[in-house]
């Protein structure tokens, strides 16, 4: 029986800190706040933003969220996001994807303050996780991957480690952060040819490729760890990128879905607001 | 027998496309040229210039060395950087490694402009790397290495290539490029705990440890293709991470030192000014 790694616990462990930090930005007359920005009326991005409000609310962080209509130019979108840079009670941006195509990402990511860049899209965060440096902001659910395998105290250096999936929010982060860390580090894709040649060698297995259940028995060496990034939904349900009932019995620990990572990438984001809002006012 | 990768038959080949880059910036009354800037007097860097130079105005291009002293203060260091930035005289600055300690990198990083960053310093640049975006600049020698596989007709797709190295001029820019076209990418390092295991799953190993003679015929698998990045000076010669004579014999293609990629760099790095001239006269 696989050890079950529950993003719940690890959020919880992170609450009275969050907690304490928020109230002593308060002492100092500081409201910590995160303003969303939101292109068009999607049901998936609204959905985040409710969920984030309730989240951040409960710990006493502001939430605005700016919606704007779905035809906004991207002069005036880029001027609104200038008007949250230069607002003093804003600590933390974050820009819902995808958005229109009319809009053009790389002029939004060049236009958020990279000090308020909570989520890592501006490329003076990128580079730094990219270079290993730490005082930037991890985009949030890569930084959720290390907070759990921190939380249950898994070293992972002279650790083999893979990661399937290479995207910039979380395959290739992750792969800078473990990398970091002092392990050796295998990048997989969909043009990986024999996967499970490849997983099955691994220590640590980080699956963030989008794929429902990918990952199956035959891709994990036994005692291994598997940590599932995946957020799929299947028949309305929500499924990870791990087949659970398959790999769980030959590894040692192992995320589920849901209630595993996605539970903590609440906190990464709230611990990134409280770290720019502290750094703003000048407290690190 | 291994086939030999001369890299001065890949610098050859682009020798014409070069010339007629130049010309042709010429023809627009631009002469192409970059901006070297020293810090100290240090041998490994005037032997460096020297050559560059010497490679440069071989093929029409300037070069203008800024030889500052040791106990220059950082602002003034700045400030003459922020003289090349603007001078539109000069299309790429290249700043020698190391710098005085008293001297911030990362302030020097960030004051080269991204639009003459022709050795990929800046985080703009940086970042595109990790994204895997084009349209910046590459390291030199991390790009010479795909000129290389590319001059050879190496097809690094669904093929499992090892990156020995973590260094942001070499290691992870490599490693990056090659997940671009689609290799599994594996990163090691001092850290990684049986390296000839790792490596030799390998049909591409990427030595750039800096440690001579590091890869042995234990750490290829037969057949497979070594890049030596590796420039180590051991007796007062030139010797790359690879121990040769031992290898050599196991593989089908692997590149020597010297001769190898060390041949290339220079030849990027023309390249890297031509498209910093052409992008700067809105050539492209």
């Amino acid at each position: 029986m696989a050890v079950i790694l529950k993003g719940a616990d690890v959020a919880q462990a992170k609450k009275p800190a969050i907690m304490a930090r928020v109230d002593a930005l308060k002492a100092m007359g500081i409201c910590p706040a995160l303003g969303i920005v939101m292109v068009g009326n999607r049901d998936d991005s609204q959905a985040y933003a409710r969920g984030a409000l309730k989240a951040l609310s409960a710990c006493g962080i502001d939430c605005n969220v700016a919606n704007f209509p779905r035809d906004i130019k991207q002069q005036q979108l880029l001027e609104e996001i200038r008007a949250m840079n230069a607002d003093i009670k804003v600590h933390g941006i974050l820009v819902m994807r995808p958005i229109p195509p009319a809009i053009e990402w790389e002029a939004v990511e060049n236009m958020v303050s990279p000090q308020k860049d909570v989520d890592c899209i501006a490329s003076q965060n990128l580079s730094k996780v990219f270079k290993g440096e730490r005082d930037g902001f991890n985009p949030c659910t890569a930084q959720a991957v290390m907070e759990v395998l921190e939380h249950y105290g898994i070293s992972v250096a002279g650790k083999r480690a893979v990661v399937i999936g290479r995207s910039l929010v979380v395959g290739k982060p992750v792969a800078m952060m473990l990398l970091q860390r002092n392990a050796t580090v295998t990048i997989c894709h969909s043009k990986t040819s024999e996967l499970a040649r490849v997983t099955s060698g691994a220590d640590i297995i980080v699956a963030a490729a989008g794929t429902a259940g990918l990952v199956k028995s035959e891709h994990v060496k036994k005692g291994s760890i598997v940590l599932d990034v995946g957020i799929n939904v299947v028949d309305g349900k929500l499924t990870g990128d791990v087949d659970f009932k398959q790999v769980e019995p030959y590894v040692s620990m192992i995320t589920p879905v849901p209630g595993g990572i996605g539970s903590v990438t609440t906190s990464v984001l709230m611990e990134n607001i409280l770290t720019a809002a502290e750094r703003l006012a000048g407290k690190t």
